[in-house]
């Protein structure tokens, strides 16, 4: 039914830039009026052979797009643990506004003075940042061109060439670039054996650095859920640390702002930042970077230089932000899953409560173990099949890729293909019958191949 | 029409949404089978009244999207000559594609090792990145997030603090911003009276600084194209200069790179940047970064920089780039377009003669005089109508809103509401019926307010 859906989708964008070419005319020449008729009645042939049956197409299947780009189904025909990709999922209110918005400056129609992104009312950005704020408890926020973006900004305005920044051994690649990439240097909190970053860690490391270098370290970035085991950092700890030591501190929420109330006061965080495509239902390259009143004249200070020729100046434009941030469609998107989002938050307990079922179930399976904090506090856990699923791999002609075969035939996906000792999943979204489901299908395919359950 | 077509498609998506809460059950409860039905009866019957007069709808039109997101019908209705908007539109096959890979980080569902952007096969991103440095004949480029990112990457990559680097005094504001974010200082090059940047003025300022501060600038970015006026400066004479003094030089695209034929080689250029949504056919926030094989080491050299705990380090991630850039639809969006972009460029004459023909039209009406160079060279256009319109909007009641109303009521839009002094226009991509059209808009309302045409 997908390719079906597709193909009237599709048709209908075809019916779209017919209208497009003859503006404003109308359709005037008998070609176009010939085409937007046969496309009309292909919709509607397609429409009405569409089964509510998800395997059942028509037969003439479209498989590309176009040229070399294919269609893409994985959430309508899988389950999609990914790891990466369970917040990121656009609300149908995100995907209509794609439709609508998706050229390049649609967001700029109704821009006026100041100019700026985040002044534009109509589509309502300015009441969406503002919210955004209150969502967050911070004082100020900016949309930002994903959460490397906002660690970015941060560490351009705070760090001076090899100037100290620490992140933990379990920290995303983006924040030791963002850091590297201003010429600064980052230094690792060791999380240690049980995997959890801790305020005591961390003040052991600030003072590693003052004694190894003479100066405090100048930034301190900790993501609060890190992307490998998805455990929780004690981020109220660590920000009660910097705080006693006056260093800045950022909370990466890349895997929290969107899914998990975030409270940024009761954090005591300098900056937040989130990502849009991680964990706000928003398309990719979207992140937040929200501030305190103490701060926001540091990351999102205006312009100063003026031109030495024309004296022109740019008012409130902001340097780090280089100005207008993520203009067009995935801003109006990411505005447009905002209410979802909000609401979607409130949930957060009876998601930690179906991952902490799943992952109960999965530890029936004998041999199967959890690399990630027991009980689960987040929906993203590394398990550790090693003594499990391996074992059949080791004896397959498919490899560690019969797992993802036999899921695949189950019609789950986002496992790493060929991995058989350990992967990452994530249950963020999933309801009760699809988590039930998740649980009965690794039980089945452990049976299958002779492995004892529970 | 576009209401009904809209929302057509809106209930599209909703179905589409029944399948992806359902996954991988199918529809199996009577409430979404009966929703399923009653959205599908609702798109037919949509479509059943569709009408190919585009003024004429059902009548129960939506204006909402969602909460406070007006539907944006600006392309379906309008003729829009809005300056920045021209090059930006979407292609149809860029539309699907955003149907497709809204989601997060859709465009990852493929990514293996190495794990990076540029190396994902499919969709094809490998490709087209390469395609895309054939295209403008440099030896290595990324896809950015947006033409200010390219210009970040260059300056992070090149400048320290208080370096110089030399814009031109018609430069993009968010040139200037990116220098100003390194803590480099920008100054000017006058463009002087007759608004072009000269390889003469460039020498001379270049040997002005080396004078003032005793070194020579670091960078030389100049824009082809200057947002402003559209007129052509003189790239291919800088470039020469800059070569002379061995200072590194950064080509501008932003109004070329996707409409018109641009050879990174033949202009001499360090540096090409170009925008996706300004004129690659692409949504926001998008552009290219290209390079030779003398720079692209410095710009997109890999991370040096290793845990001090746990000894890793992120091999090919690139710190400039912040590892992968634009993920998702946009960059997908992107690469859909880029046959259409590959073959339009070529029609470049033909775009520049409907430019001038427009203008030579507009000139007809006494008293309206072209701001930019004579004859066009480019389809974005400043004008002066401070002796013809403006005489007009003195005496009217709406006063300058009368130009954008009369326009408006001829389904002619992207003019700044309320300016009757003079204002930029774009006429990239319309075909000669619209030219036409546009031409006689402007004459009809001359006459009717009592201006004398020829």
């Amino acid at each position: 039914m997908i390719y079906d859906l597709y193909k009237a989708m599709f048709y209908l964008e075809d019916i779209r830039e017919i209208l497009r070419k003859n503006v404003p005319f109308g359709i005037s020449n008998e070609k176009d009026e010939k085409e937007f008729n046969d496309l009309l009645n292909k919709t509607v042939q397609t429409l009405e052979g569409l089964s509510s049956e998800p395997a059942c197409d028509s037969g003439n299947n479209i498989k590309y797009i176009s040229d070399r780009i294919e269609i893409r189904t994985r959430e309508e025909e899988f389950l999609n643990i990914d790891p990466i990709q369970a917040g990121g999922r656009l609300t149908p209110e995100a995907r209509k506004v794609l439709i609508s918005y998706g050229d390049g400056y649609s967001v700029c129609d109704n821009c006026f003075k100041p100019f700026r992104l985040d002044y534009i009312k109509k589509p309502p950005v300015q009441e969406f940042v503002s919210e955004l704020s209150e969502f967050l408890n911070m004082d100020d926020v900016r949309v930002v061109r994903g959460a490397r973006n906002g660690f970015q900004i941060v560490a351009n305005a705070l760090l001076n060439k090899n100037d100290v920044a620490l992140i933990s051994s379990l920290s995303h690649y983006t924040l030791a670039l963002s850091i590297e990439s201003m010429g600064a240097i980052w230094k690792e909190i060791p999380a240690g054996k049980n995997n959890i970053v801790t305020a005591e860690e961390t003040a052991k490391k600030i003072e590693t650095v003052k004694e190894e270098t003479g100066r405090l370290p100048r930034l301190v970035a900790i993501d609060h859920i890190d992307y490998n085991y998805g455990n929780e950092h004690d981020v109220y700890g660590i920000s009660k640390v910097c705080r006693d030591y006056d260093i800045p501190f950022l909370y990466n929420g890349a895997y929290t702002v969107g899914i998990m109330p975030v409270d940024g006061k009761k954090i005591g965080a300098d900056f937040i930042v989130g990502s849009g495509h991680k964990s706000m239902a928003s398309p990719a390259p979207t992140g937040v970077l929200a501030t305190t009143d103490d701060f926001k004249d540091v990351v999102f200070g205006t312009t100063k230089l003026k031109g030495d020729v024309t004296g022109r100046k740019f008012g409130i434009k902001e340097p780090y932000l280089l100005g207008c941030t993520v203009m067009g469609a995935p801003l109006v998107a990411m505005i447009a899953s905002f209410p979802v989002v909000k609401e979607r938050v409130k949930d957060w307990d009876d998601e930690v409560k179906k991952s902490n079922f799943f992952i109960s179930e999965f530890l029936k399976i004998k041999g199967d173990k959890v690399s990630s904090e027991l009980p689960r506090r987040h929906t993203l856990t590394k398990v550790d099949t090693s003594e499990s699923f391996d074992r059949i791999a080791q004896k397959h002609k498919r490899r560690g890729f019969f797992l993802y075969d036999e899921l695949n035939a189950r019609k789950i996906t986002g496992l790493f293909p060929g991995a058989s000792r350990g992967f990452k999943l994530n249950t963020y979204g999933l309801n009760w019958d699809q988590i039930k489901y998740l649980a009965d299908s690794f039980r089945d395919i452990a049976e299958r191949y002779g492995l004892d359950v529970e």
